[in-house]
Parts: C-alpha cells; sequence; structure tokens
C-alpha cells in the first residue's frame, strides 16, 4: 500500500524509536521531565518564540491558544477553510466560547482589508474581536503558502487594533522550505503559533504551542484542564526532538514529489489539479472522470494506493516520508492504466 | 425629531397604558399569570404552533432557541448577515458552545443547495449540524422577504436530514403582511419562530417563542436560566395581546412610508437605494455623497431626523408607528434640502 | 385564598399600575428611557454604589454578576444553602463556566476563616477563587440576617486575597429593617450588590445590579446577550421606583407578622420552629405531626392558606404585602384547628 | 532521592521502554494503530466493560465522561474531596458546564442517603442530576478504599433514578489488590470508570476510560475535541499493555511498604499518622512538630526525601515502584533522626 491520505501517517523512523527507547523522563506535570523540557526550549528557539509547550496534538495546540488569548462571547476572525473551522469538532465555541467569523480567502490568504472591516468597533450588540487566526501552509485550500507579506500586512492591521494573531503553523515548516525562508520568519509575524511534530516531521505524537512566555504559562494551565499535562512525556519528545531537528531539511523531497505527482496525474484526461502545487499536497478534481471521490478512491485503493475526499469530487493526495520517489512514480502509472 | 433609526423606538400606544394599568396579574414564575398565559395561548394559536413562551427580548427568543435545540460544539448553519451571528454579542457560542457556519444569502434568502451542502456528514473531525436558523424578514439585507418558497425548499433539506429549523421571525408580521399571507403559513415552515411584539407591532417590551409543547416546556427552563423568568409580568403581557391583535394590520402603512421615502430619496443625486423596499426598511448608499454613512447621520439629526448606521457609507431608515405619512414627507423634503 | 408561599407573589399597588400607565419612556437598548434611567440612578444612590443596571430578575442579576466578575474554570466560594447555588438551575456552571465552591453556613453566614481557607493557593491543579458571593438576607436558612460584621471580616479576607464580593441581596431591604441600619451600610460591605424590586417591595417585574460604573458597563453587554436588554422599559420601571421610594418602611410589618405567625404556629403540638424568625419568613417542621411537607401544604390548601415545601418535613410560610395582620390570625387559627 | 511525592513520578521499566521502541504503529486518528487498539481491548476486557479509549490522562478521562455523560446545567453529585473536584482546575464546570454537588465522606465514601437527597426532584428552579461521580481508591482522603457495599448502594439508588454512575478508578488497581477483587468486580458497580496506566502501574503516559461501546463512541469525538486524538500512540500504549499486564500484582507490595512507613513514622514523636493505611499512601499530621506542611517537607528534602503537601500541617508519603523495601527504612531511620 502506498499512503498518500495524508503525512500524519507516517511512522517514526529507527532513530526516533531508539531515542524513545534511551530517552531521560521525569514527570512533567512538575516540570521535572529533561527532555520534554529540551525539546521545548529547542522549539522556542527554532520559532523564534520566549516559550514553548508541548501538546498532544495540532487541535489541542489551537484550542489552547484560543483559550488562552480569548474571553467567552469574543469573535475570532479566519478564513472560510481553515483546520480550525473545518476540522476541529467546533471545540473554539463548545470549550472556549467563541464565535468564529469567517472570510474567503484566496489560496488560503485572507484580504488585509476584509480582516480590517470584519473587526467590530465598541457596541452593545458586537461581540469584541479578540484574536486572528492564520493558517500556512493552508491545508483545505491545497497546502498553499499564505505569502509572508500577507502575514505582515494583517499582523499590521492586528497592531493597529491591539487584537493578538495565532498562526495554525501545523505545517510551518513545509512553508519555510517552499519560501527558502528560516522558519523564525513566518513565525515572528504572529504572536502565537502551534506546528506539529508529527505530520511532515514524522515524529508519532506531538505539536508545539510556542509564544510570550507568560502567555505560555497559562497555556499550560488549559492544557492541564484538556488533559494534556503527561507524566513521562520525555519518550515521546525524544522522537520530537529528532523531528525537529533533522527533518525540516527533508521536506523539500516531499515538494518535488508532489510536484512530479500533479504533473502526472494532471496529464490524465478527466484528472484536474485543482490547486498549483506549492508543498506537499495535490488536490485534483475527478468530476470529469465521471466519479464522486468516494468511486475514484475505492478504484485506487484496490490498486493499492490510498488517497483521501476533499470534496464530493475532490481528492487529496499528500506525499510523506514513507512515500518514495519510486512510489510517486507508481501511483502515476497505476492511474494512469485506470483511467486511460 | 423624526425617528427612523428603528421600529423599536415606537411608544405603547394610549391603549397598551391602559391596558397594563387593568391587566390581571400573578406569579408567571408559578405559572400563575392569567394575562401572560392569554397571551402565550393567543401567539401560539395565530402562529400555529402547539406552545409559545414570553421572552423579555428577540436576543433572548433566539437564544433560548438555540439552546434548546442544540448541544454544545453543534453547528448552526444561518445566512452570513443574521441577526443571531451580527448583533447578538457572540451569545450563541458563549452560552450554547454553538459554531455558527454561515452562507451569503440573496436578499436574506440562502441557497437550499447551499444549506445542503453545508450539512455536516458524520466524521471524527466534524461538528454536527444540531440546528438552521433563517430570519424573515432579514434585517441587514434590508427588511427583505425571504420567498416562502425559499423556507420550504430549505425545511425539505432539513427533514431529509433530521435538523431542526428555526425562525428568527423578529418582523414575521411584516413579511406576512408583504407576502399578503396569514402569519402561520410562514411559521409552518419551521419548527420553532421568535417574533417580537415591540418593534412594528408597538408594545413596549417583549417577544413570543413558539413550538412543539415539548420544546416550550425545555425553552421554559432555559428562559429561568437566562433570568427571563418574570413575576407580575401580565402588566407587560397585557399591552402585548393588543400588539398581537391589532397592529399587524397596520403595517402595511409603515410598508407604504417605505416605499414612498425610498422614491422620494432616491431622486436625490448621490443617494443610492441599495436594497429594493419590500416592507419597512429603507437602505441607502451616500458613498457617492462624498460622506460616511456617520456624517450623513449627523447631518440629518441636525435637521431634526434620526437614522442608523449600517457600514461605512450605509444608512438605514425604518418606518414605524411613531412616524406619519407628512412626516416622511418632511423627510424627503429635508434631505432634499440638505443634498440638493 | 392567604398566599403565603413567598413575597414574590404580591401584586402591584394602584400607586404602581398608575405609575406605569403614566411612564415616561424611551428605547432602553439606546438608554434613552428616561424612567429606567431614573429608576438606576436612584438605586444605585440608595446602595452607595457607582452605578446601577435594572434586571428582568434576581437571577438574572445574579447571573450577570458572575460572568462580570470571573472567567471560565474560576471557583466561587458561597454558602451550601444559597440562592444562586440551589435554585437558579446551575445557570451559573451553564453559563460562565464557574465552579462553585460551597460552605456550610450558620444561619446563613460563612465563618471567615474557612472562608480564607477555600481560597486557592497558585497550583498547576487549582482552578483561581474569583469571587465571594454572600447572600442576604438568607432565603433557604429562613430569611436570616447575615450580621455586619461577619460581611466585614469576610471583606476583609476577600481584600487580603483581592478577591471581589458579590451580594445576592434580593431581600436587603428586609435585612436593613431588621438591622435598623440603612441598606447602604450593607451594600458597602461587597463590591456589586443585587436586589429585587419584587418580592417584599411589590413591584409587578425586576431587580437591580449595582457597583462600579465600569464594572456596570460590563454587566450591561451580558444584560443583552442574556436577552435583558428591553426597549420601552419605562413602563415596569416607573413601578419599580414606588416600589424603592416607598416600600422598604413597611417591611417592618411583614417582619411582625412572621413573628406572630411562628408565636400562633409554634403553640401547635407537632409543629415545630426551625429558624428564629428574623424578617419575613417561618419555617415549620411538621415531622412530629406525621406528615410529609406536601401532605401539610394540601391541608393547608384546602383550609385556604398557600404555603411551601422546603424539604422533605420542612413548610416555609411568608409574609408580604398582601396578607393582613387579620390574614395572619385566620392562618393562626385554621392551623390550629386542623392539627388540635 | 527517595521520591514519596507520588506514584505519578515512576519511571518506564527497561520492557516498557523495549516495548515501546518495537510497538507496531499506525495512525489512531483513523483507528489504524494497532497497538492501540490491543490496549483498548484489553483494559475493557479486564474491566469487564463493553469497550474502551486511551487518554491522555486521569484528568482527561474523567473529563470526557462528564462530557458525554452530561449536557450542560446538570448538576454532578461527588464527594467533597473528590480529584475531580479539587484537582482538576475547575475544568467540569469550564468545559462541560456543569454544577458540582459536594457531600462530605466518610474517607472517601458518601452516605447513600445523603446521595438520594441531594438528587433533584423536577422543578424550574433545579439542575438535572446528570451524573454521581465516585473515586475508588479515594486520593485525598488518604488512599482509602471505598466499599463495594457502598458503591453497589448508591448504584442502586442511582438506577432507582436512572442517574448514571463513573468511577474515578485512578488508582483502581490499588483497590482491587486492597479488597482481593478482581478489578472487574469493582468497575461492575459503575457505568463507566476511568483508570490510569501511569501512577502505581508504572506506565510513562496514559489511562483509559471504560463503558458501553455507544458511549465511547461518543467519548471518541469529545477526545478529538480536546486535543485528545494520537498518531502513532503505539509507541506509548505498548508500554502501556505492560503496565496492565504486569504491573498490577505488584501493587501489594506498594501497599506493604505504606503500612511499614506508617507504623515507622507514627512512632516518632509529634508525628500523627491521619488516616488508617489501606493501600499505597500515607498522610501525616505535624502539627505537634510545630512545624507547617512546607516546613517539614524542606527538611526531608534535605535529607534526601521528597514528599508532598495535603494541607497547612498535613504531608502525604506515596509509596511506588521506584522505592525499595530497604528505601522505606532508610525514610524512616532518617526521619526518625531529624525529629528525636
Amino acid at each position: 500500500m502506498i499512503d498518500l491520505r495524508s503525512d500524519t501517517v507516517t511512522k517514526p523512523t529507527e532513530a526516533m524509536r531508539k531515542a524513545a527507547y534511551q530517552a531521560e523522563v521525569g514527570d512533567d506535570v512538575y516540570g521535572e521531565d529533561p527532555t520534554i523540557n529540551r525539546l521545548e526550549e529547542l522549539a522556542a528557539e527554532k520559532l523564534g518564540k520566549e516559550a514553548a509547550l508541548f501538546v498532544t496534538s495540532g487541535t489541542q495546540g489551537n484550542q489552547i491558544a484560543v483559550l488562552t488569548h480569548c474571553k467567552p462571547a469574543d469573535e475570532v476572525i479566519m478564513e472560510a477553510n481553515a483546520h480550525i473551522f473545518v476540522y476541529e469538532g467546533a471545540a473554539m465555541s463548545a470549550l472556549a466560547g467563541i464565535q468564529p467569523k469567517t472570510i474567503d480567502g484566496d489560496r488560503g490568504a485572507m484580504d488585509p482589508k476584509q480582516v480590517a472591516s470584519a473587526i467590530r468597533p465598541e457596541d452593545i450588540h458586537f461581540p469584541e474581536t479578540g484574536l486572528i487566526s492564520l493558517e500556512n501552509t493552508h491545508n483545505k485550500a491545497g497546502g498553499t503558502v499564505v505569502p509572508l507579506e500577507n502575514m505582515k500586512a494583517i499582523k499590521k492591521v492586528a497592531n493597529q487594533y491591539k487584537i493578538p494573531v495565532h498562526l495554525d503553523g501545523a505545517r510551518i515548516f513545509n512553508a519555510a522550505v517552499a519560501m527558502n525562508e528560516p522558519v523564525h520568519k513566518i513565525a515572528e509575524q504572529v504572536d502565537t503559533v502551534q506546528f506539529c511534530l508529527s505530520k511532515g516531521l514524522g515524529a508519532p505524537v506531538g505539536s508545539i504551542l510556542a509564544g510570550p512566555k507568560e502567555f505560555i504559562e497559562r497555556a499550560r494551565k488549559w492544557r492541564k484542564r484538556l488533559g494534556g499535562g503527561l507524566r513521562q512525556a520525555g519518550m515521546i519528545a525524544a522522537p520530537g526532538i529528532i523531528a525537529l531537528n533533522e527533518m525540516p531539511n527533508r521536506l523539500q523531497e516531499d515538494h518535488n514529489h508532489a510536484k512530479r505527482l500533479a504533473e502526472g496525474l494532471g496529464n490524465i484526461d478527466g484528472i484536474e489539479i485543482e490547486s498549483e502545487v506549492e508543498t506537499n499536497m495535490v488536490l485534483v478534481s475527478v468530476e470529469n472522470l465521471g466519479l464522486t471521490s468516494e468511486q475514484f478512491i475505492e478504484k485506487l485503493e484496490k490498486a493499492g494506493i490510498k488517497s483521501g475526499s476533499y470534496g464530493t469530487h475532490s481528492v487529496r493526495l499528500v506525499t510523506n516520508y514513507d512515500v518514495s520517489k519510486e512510489d510517486i512514480e507508481t501511483v502515476i502509472s497505476k492511474v494512469n492504466q485506470l483511467f486511460k
């Protein structure tokens, strides 16, 4: 099976397993797990933030960010297809009492003017705008890169109104590689950032929430309330350190694979590439094949390829560490065979 | 002063005041206020619903509807400019833990196909769609009438997925008059409906939430939690009964006034009518006058006319019981003088 | 029927009805109802607070206080039988995300030492103590008066830890009369206070939340979210002004009636007075009559007397404006006849 | 250092580390991690429940239980010193909108009669009782065992009122060993149960929530919202399987150590054993030494012994896998030296 459903399916490397085996551990609720502490310091440093907090998932990182930035009945501005809006089970409203205000983006990027006009003036009828939330790379738009200039322009608006900005940077390292910029260049456009050690970086479990020290201290308490306070967490932090140190460099490979895959599939009659490939995702429309996404996915599965539905006729394929250059060629040739 | 800011500013009539003075009362928390009981029965009957509940405002009626229909982390589908989304202080998310999913409407009406595709399939990442909320007439769109056919089509979609439909019918009597249909014809398209006794109907205070008996019983408990359990409420129910019995007939007058006002203002260079007038609201753009809405409103205020901002260059004028035919002509002539 | 279920059942006086009839009104959402404004100023002045807000019930006043003082996951210290804990449908936790920490009181008064030790130190496992809530008179304890000295001692503890204190003073005027102190003497022991214009003061509807100006401004927004933003509310504020100006003086009468009632009933074999009468409530145990409270209440009802259950064998009788001295004698004599 | 602060500080064994190293993994969000699946089946089987869910902490398991059992504004009955009330940051109220109703227990056990009378009858003023939550062993009472008979009696009350019962069984295996009963005998007294793989069982991370299949499915969605949906979680499930299979048998040793420790410390003048030792905890009062708990703890720390504060003069010592028989003797002799 070649698994292109997501980069979340990557298995830990031998080095990661070994690191887990040997990890120096302590009780992280007491702040005594040296490996977690090392990971958090390393992550803060790479992101250019004062402090960082290990969390068990990207969803947890985003939710804690909202809980820590906002008070109930605040409004949070976000792109209409943001992960936090579409894929986090409405947790934001359920846990933090927050109303999302969505803006339709262009390849995941919101127009700063629209952001500005979405900010609420003071009025007895209106919520207060408590946060602007960005996503980079933008998953639902097809792994697209939100340009630094766009982020800067939005941060400028946010500063004017004294509203904090959070970045769902689940795949921020993919964005950094695609931009050819150090990751802290992206992170410095925002107040807080979440990124995943799993996904393209290949760690088995975990994400990081980074930001000002005072913010992270309050976030730590919300993590405890959500049940994210772990004990000997070093065993999962150790693979995370490897993910953070060694894996970003290899993401270019995934991007190359995705581009090759898009090129190969785009040549097949009836398959349309929906979104120009910038990182590790390929979105294809199979409408002209006369298939629903579910039917297409089933045919590929029988041919040994896993992919995921992204709409009625839309299918997502994600390159990742466990998919080689040869696998990509196999996929292209098998899909060719299926639909020629 | 001619006050066109809203139909909420209408003062109670002499008959309403007298009714309050003479009202038979009891303790409504014990269900013993005969006037409230009479109002609730009357309202249920007019709406064609099993039961009704007096609430202190339209916002309270809508919020109780959401609290009673939904569970936390549900998603509620609504038009992007719905009152419940724009003007209720994000209460829906703060009190009920609900995530709004907004759809851009056409004159306040959502496309039933878009509603259908906004309903969430079962998936570990997704909230459940707990409610579809409509608004008729639609305030922010300019007092527009959402056609019965549109409501029916959306209810059909809702039934297919077993999702309840709520109507914010704050101005449902304006819609009924504009449609030339009895109000229950509109209400029967939905499971629950809220409408205001204040606004065009002129009562000093209060709204009604109507729906199935079992629903209203649970709603009653949420009303208590929000602090809407009143004691000798008959004193405000009595004017409400007059509002409900006698005032709907006169709304046609407000609509005629609004049409005349739009005609008069539309002839002034630089003033654009933004939305065809269907009921008692006139939305004008003053951009071509080179004015912001705030500047325009100030000029009118000095001339003895009150109006309200509805955007940077957008101004709303609402006809109501306290504004006569002569007042309308005065407004037209004064605005003419100001900007000729 | 002589109705002793509660002082909430009192009907508005002729003067109150007339005041409603003649009330000068405006749209209170715009802050333009002169009668509401007058009531709020008057209430603030009487309580010795900067500002006051009309709310539709005591529950609404208490809930808005909690929502405005606290953030979710705060803990609020209160007496174990406080109205806000027992009788407000867990709204505090549902709406504000607050955890109540209850302390068993002595006649409704908490031991300041116990309050001090209930305040949470900083720890990753602990909520923060966000508020201390008092109640005076204390309903469930039997309309008991919490001594000023006790309130002062608790406020001293609160100040030490910088925790605000709220008073559920639904019946604060009863406390003031019983203490023979002006009401502001009680109110000055706390940061915010809620009291009812209905109940013993006899207004048909409404309560007041008073406190610092900045607090009341934020409270106003929470009131809107709960649906307590009214339109021509002057019609219920006008009776409220009479309640506030003229009715406190007559509460002594209710207290005298309650004492006489307790004396009369206490002489009946099998009826025990559960709590020394200080204000307008009489709690009796009917256990030694071999009756449950429900059975006792039914017997009284048949004899033309309404009373309320306060536990398996506990019955509450509340004197009020609509119950005369003669009524009290009638009650005593009828109960005598029933159980002699 | 001999660390007696908690059994949470235990380090994973060599076998656990090796199991992590070799763990077969998959993406658990897709339900494809075979090791997690194996652990969940094993846990369900041992507990005698239909299904089980891996969660990242005991707090997460308890919170998900409340979120899944209850709706906002429900009341949950629990012992006054329950972990979920004292140590989970008021998460229950903040996340699930639940009001706790606490009952003072006897060695952690609530009187079934008091439970029965705490259940709310139907009344517009009252919340509904949505859950009864037990804890066994009871941490704050000193690791005490709540007798099976007590659990049965409470479950009988709960059944009568159709209220579910949840067990915070963080240390249920300690209870089972102390009772000399299989763990499912305890679990069968309740509808759902949470227990920890960390703590006495020594796994580095994780807990289990077990119950009916339909319940666990809904719980899985709440876990996702809290950010507990992990990817290649097999690496922490593998040590968990060892914890579950091999470690319960050794808990008797911890209990023996605790008894010996209590005996040794109890002989020291000025040290009082506060609660008869039943499992792995020793609570001592140091008041008669003229010390606060913090001062006592500091003295022990300088002597190489870590312990934890449980009140102003109360100190908790917890035996665990990393503390040997010799360590216990060392502790006794060192404390003897310090205070003789």
